[in-house]
């Protein structure tokens, strides 16, 4: 029957039939893309006969400028595809720096995926293929050969947001047959994100698995909540069905959220074998979940002795009504005054945010509050919160 | 900050820039697609200002006839789109029954992803968009508002294949917080799928939570293994990286993965509170999973109580020789003398296995063994086999 199978299979190829009615039997482009070559160029390829221009767009190529309201910012570069007598359209990169890049095809001014490559991450709302040229940090971002935790979705129930929410939680290598008990890291997305961000785009199971084996992280829980309080879950993932991710959805920087955190923390440390101490909690969080971080750490200010602000929103509330946002001085000499052992800020250099950070900065200096910094290149981007978190999870619960 | 967070957004819409590298800003086509509209028809649509012909094709459209070396086959229907003044094109189906669909787009012949719709499925190495029509069996493939299991990836250890795999785990609602013990359903994806096709194309959470909130299933552990030995976990997952996933890989029908399973089930006995007997254990695969389930089932003929065979690929191996496929017959005529509880057989009715099915059900009938019976519309599709769970799955361990 192998033989019957392949048979078919070669039909279906060679007539290039997406058959829709036999959907296990797909075929699809027979050409490679995108092949990293030895020097660590990227072709890209892609079939389209009729097209009369095709262009690559990705984070692989040097940015260019444009104008915003928030001043000039960086888009990704653009490169012409080149067209051959069967009508396969490539072109070859520069050899590139190790780093999970991602890219999308403009055919005729239409902004697409690649066909011949399955791999793909969704940002808010837009999907783009992903590929990975290995080495350096980037080594961290594969699936390599060690041992492997487990990643749960799984459901609790918040009693102050009154319904059932989804979070996306790691449990290191070896958790479920130890007795031990583990440290807890709460790790929190940015706007338009939710419990699959991390993940998926971060990485973070990837990550923390090579960390833990090669020595560098702490075997922890990692949990990755969903920052929006209006979604019991991730869209499509949850009771409002398919709809189209948002950018900002209403109630994500009110406070509500970092009032109902303790929900968050009594279901993992009533549910989890965990350290249920300050000392073996830590929070951080990107550019929104930076702010929540922040919010949270000093609302509860004997709580986490780890915090990470990624990119952070840290610009002032002055619209804001909520309890959370009353007294952010007194509460954040609170948290000092208590103690913790780490306090840690990484941006970008052309971050928009970068501004607010350095005054945040100076707000900690001139209250005598420590922190790590780190600056690094380029702006708010996955490719800068991935390089924070393999910086920060090795300087936790030491 | 929000308004200054939104001024940006607005102007990242407003220009259409693919901003990657402020990547969590990213905007997208403004457009709504697809549109389920009151009576059920759907509107697609795409702006592509500068194409000539637009299509949609997908499984809502009627089957086209294309002929193969297996005979006539269905494909699935294609539709034209047409364009409005400010080139978007567009296209209302029929009236559509409750279903998960999918579809694509073919812009001036290059088939494509919807780029309004971040819901994707990837089958093999096909990417495609869907959507749900709500109302009847559909209902089950949604995420509605009942209590939710877990689902859970992690990597098990294989002494038989000498590696860790990684396989997908759904446990019930309920599960972590009670004592009791459960029942296992192993559950076998096809050839080219692996561990994530059950629990994405099958919808296996949505209509597991689904039928135990409505009463019609038990609680229940569903094990989602990967059935192709040479792959430690799904592509892109495991240790090979990223690379182009295939129809047909080796070693999947050669009695390697029948003869191995049992890794899969000590595993699970070790690690789940489970009921470790036959009266507790159900299997069940769809295409290359169901000639696998058949084989496991009578190869062990003492394991199983329930057996599913989805879509079966149930043609006899005469090149097998692996000592698995040695004497069939007789540990077929075993399993019957030594009892179960059922043995079912789903099958489309233009599948291009039925005939092997219906030679299988005759010798079925020959040697006495009773089995339970399904036959639906359409051919070797993911419409069938979600139907096949949902029919199923009440019907074990009662």
């Amino acid at each position: 029957m192998k033989r019957r199978f392949i048979l078919l299979v070669m039909f279906l190829l060679s007539t290039g039939v997406s058959l829709f009615a036999q959907q296990a039997l797909f075929g699809g482009q027979q050409i490679v893309s995108p092949e990293i070559n030895d020097d660590n160029s990227v072709t890209f390829r892609v079939l389209a006969p009729h097209a009369e221009s095709v262009l690559v767009t990705g984070d692989f190529l040097p940015t260019e400028k444009v104008q915003s309201p928030m001043g000039e910012m960086e888009a990704p570069g653009k490169a012409e595809m080149t067209q051959d007598e069967k009508g396969v359209w490539s072109f070859t990169s520069e050899p590139l720096k190790p780093e999970l890049y991602s890219y999308s095809f403009v055919i005729d001014g239409f902004t697409t995926t690649d066909p011949t490559n399955p791999f793909l991450i969704r940002d808010v709302a837009s999907v783009t293929n992903i590929f990975i040229v290995g080495g350096g940090l980037a080594d961290l971002y594969k699936v390599n050969d060690v041992s492997h935790g487990s990643v749960t979705r799984r459901w609790y129930d918040s009693p102050g947001l009154g319904m059932d929410r989804r979070l996306t939680i790691y449990t290191p290598p070896g958790y479920e047959s130890s007795s031990e008990k583990y440290p807890v890291f709460y790790l929190l997305h940015g706007a338009g994100g939710d419990e699959e961000a991390w993940i998926a785009l971060g990485r973070t199971a990837q990550i923390m698995d090579n960390l833990i084996a090669q020595g560098k992280a702490k075997p922890m829980i990692i949990v990755m909540p969903n920052g929006n309080v209006v979604q019991d879950a991730a869209p499509g993932e949850g009771n409002e069905g398919f709809y189209k991710p948002q950018f900002m959805v209403p109630k994500t920087m009110d406070g509500t959220y970092e009032a109902n955190f303790m929900d968050i923390v009594k279901f993992i440390e009533n549910n989890y074998r965990v350290k249920a101490d300050k000392a073996n909690r830590a929070i951080a969080g990107l550019s929104m979940g930076g702010f929540h971080s922040f919010h949270i750490s000093r609302y509860y200010p004997n709580t986490f002795d780890y915090v990470g602000l990624f990119s952070a929103a840290l610009m002032p509330r002055e619209d804001a009504t909520n309890k959370v946002y009353d007294d952010i001085d007194g509460t954040l000499k609170k948290q000092m005054d208590n103690g913790f052992k780490l306090y840690w800020i990484g941006i970008g250099k052309t971050d928009f945010l970068y501004n607010a950070n350095k005054e945040y900065r100076a707000k900690l200096d001139s209250m005598g509050m420590k922190y790590t910094y780190m600056e690094t290149d380029g702006g708010h981007i996955w490719r800068n919160w991935r390089i924070y978190l393999s910086e920060f999870a090795p300087l936790l619960f030491k």
